[in-house]
């Protein structure tokens, strides 16, 4: 793909609506935009001035009347000059606009393909581009900071200090190389040793701070566990306030995990309604209770559901999730005295009592394992997590060789490797398999 | 409602996608903006400048980066001071945007209300707001042709002629009046009977034309009508190239008018599938047949279709449509010689044969009928018709008095209803319950 062409595709959401806009990017939009455009003249227009004109059809009849945007090379989010054109938002009107600048030179673009120009042409690397795509699909006010703080580089110059530092390392074995005939120790190996435990650790966070980061991207995975007619399917459409999962008196109703997700105080969760915890003899059911364990043993929280009018505490699988501990059918069997040391909240699923102080359970339980990890950089992507694992074990290769005092050309090997698994992150070294298949998962227009 | 609060709302369609456009409108819209934005202020922006910078969320922490541009009054669509910022489309940033600005003073607008600003503040006059509507809703180019037309003014300046014409006739009688006693005659009443009279072809012209029109804008409605059996289903779904109607070997399957909509060559038509006409004892299926013949009435075109295995000409219904015949079954039966004088075109709706030259015979019939209104204007608009009517109605019986030689002050009643229903339509005159009615069928954001 060479962009001496010029791209263009409709940028706001599919649908009708008030406005949509064009958006064409490349060395000819100025020109392209000119052709269908009545009104100043763009090529005349300064960088970053909107005008008020008439868009052409592509039969040259007038389509609408519009706002078109000049955005000068370099001065744009693709680096290429780029024009956009603010129509009304009819069906109509967005399908021909584009019949009319395809006709008049430009090429449709593809999924993506303005965000891969701006990569291209270095206005962000590959670690921001792809939080282009996380901002767009952020749900909640959490999933949202991470990725435009991702957008924003603070990742990226993490990874860039890191790499900084490795190739500080790699030069100064370099050196130690190049004189190695005349046994000359230029640093001590307990100084490069030291570099490489930094960069391993701080790999090693951020490539943990996935489980954290992704829960929050995608949902803050919560299990709700107990004895069959506890009320866990009640509780989990009470706090959908939605009729998600089948309720009925018969023990074992919920066999499938059904699971839908819900925001609260910023945190989006993904709630699973489990079968509940028994012997029985049915298969169907039995297969739902493994479920139950693995789901929960993956949960970052629990909710342990207690059945007022039975109260046994539920089995809670070995986890390292928060448990909350609910005490439910509080209208018709409130709390026992013994229980409440015990459990967390009181609630009725039947009647809603209590399920606002839930909700806040939940948000408190994810801000503080969020503020677990405060003013720390959150990765949310797996390949990144992929490359930081990989980082991670030739990182660790370098250190055992420096520890085992093995010549420099061996370790150097490693080292290379490392630096290359971080730079495939940001995108200095990558192939156009890597780059299609990160941008298709982008929406058309950006 | 009062000008003086500042309004807010997302312009571009529901759903996620690359950008979306927060609208701000009044008085206070720069001064807003600034306070969820960090970049250069925009109140020391020019006029249709864009601007790089971020917005803040309502806890002010950074939403996302974004483009603001700024519109100066009068020199906005509302002609109010208005600020118009791009941001990424994801549902989260939309939603937040709009928390924020509405937390620093904004209002959230209602339905239409940018455009009824634009009306109040005499960017717009009624008829063009109504076509901003039209445009948005425009399937099809002859339906966006017509409404950019009315945007554009074209309807509105040849009213606002009608309009001066009658305040001449007005300021005529109204000398005459004056100077009664005197018996002077200052226009003689013939001239005065030509004036009317112009105004009265022109009215019923405007007024006729909007059976075009409005077929033009919803889509022209064509009858497929046929004997039982003759194939018109499946011509239904071959047109529209789906499985939309039931289709079986049994006669008289289709009982409801099955309808769909299709854009051929800029226009959309209304397709109806209709009951075949045929005696039959089934209560239900005369019903159909009933409406049949109805539907056929109405239509402006008629696909009148022969079953090739039983050669009968179907009876068309007594309209002012133009009829297109079609043989059908040509895979099994060819046309025979004494039909080829009769029939259009020849099809076979299982194979798909001949459907492309239907078409081309729906579009070239469609552009007949707006070719008899060429360079006319067309009106679409229901409350148009209305008024226009009513001012034919009013503009007659000031003829047949002029006619009558009656007094001038008699007249003049008329002459004034005249001229009121003419500036009914420009919202010259109107009531908030007329702009409400219109202004409410309008999208949030417009």
């Amino acid at each position: 793909m060479t962009n001496t062409d010029t791209i263009a595709a409709i940028s706001t959401p599919a649908g009708t609506g008030g406005i949509a806009v064009a958006r064409i990017s490349g060395p000819a939009a100025i020109a392209i935009a000119d052709a269908i455009w009545q009104g100043l003249p763009l090529s005349h227009a300064k960088s970053h001035t909107a005008h008020y004109g008439s868009v052409m059809d592509s039969d040259g009849g007038e389509l609408d009347q519009a706002v078109a945007t000049v955005f000068r090379a370099p001065a744009s989010f693709t680096g290429e000059d780029t024009v956009e054109i603010s129509t009304h938002g009819s069906a109509y009107v967005q399908r021909e606009i584009l019949n009319s600048l395809i006709k008049a030179g430009a090429r449709m673009a593809e999924a993506g393909e303005f965000t891969r120009r701006a990569f291209a042409n270095g206005k962000l690397d590959l670690a921001q581009a792809e939080a282009v795509a996380d901002v767009i699909a952020s749900q909640s006010r959490e999933a949202n900071r991470i990725a435009i703080s991702q957008m924003r580089g603070q990742f990226s110059s993490r990874l860039q200090q890191l790499r900084d530092q490795l190739l500080q390392l790699a030069s100064l074995l370099e050196l130690e190389l190049d004189f190695s005939e005349e046994d000359v120790e230029f640093a001590s190996r307990e100084a490069l040793l030291q570099i490489a435990r930094q960069v391993k650790a701080e790999v090693e966070r951020l490539s943990e701070s996935f489980r954290t980061g992704s829960a929050i991207k995608n949902g803050i995975p919560v299990a709700i566990i107990g004895a069959t007619n506890a009320g866990k399917s009640s509780l989990l459409n009470a706090l959908l306030g939605d009729d998600r999962a089948i309720v009925s008196d018969i023990h074992g109703t919920t066999r499938d995990i059904v699971e839908d997700t819900i925001t609260i105080g910023g945190y989006t969760f993904r709630l699973m309604d489990t079968a509940g915890l028994r012997q029985t003899s049915d298969t169907i059911e039995n297969l739902g209770i493994q479920r139950s364990v693995s789901a929960a043993s993956n949960a970052h929280i629990i909710i342990a559901l207690i059945d007022g009018s039975n109260p046994t505490l539920p089995q809670t699988p070995p986890t390292t999730a928060s448990v909350i501990w609910a005490w439910n059918k509080t209208d018709q069997f409130p709390p026992t005295a013994a229980s409440t040391d015990t459990i967390d909240c009181a609630i009725s699923a039947k009647t809603g009592s209590g399920i606002e102080r839930l909700k806040a359970l939940l948000a408190d339980t994810a801000a503080r394992e969020a503020a677990s990890h405060a003013g720390e950089i959150l990765i949310t992507n797996a390949r990144h997590h992929q490359a930081l694992l990989q980082s991670s074990q030739s990182i660790t290769r370098v250190i055992q060789a420096l520890e085992a005092n093995i010549s420099g050309d061996l370790i150097s090997i490693d080292l290379r490797l490392t630096i290359d698994h971080l730079s495939s992150i940001l995108g200095q070294i990558t192939t156009p398999e890597i780059l299609q298949s990160i941008f298709t998962r982008f929406c058309i227009g950006k």
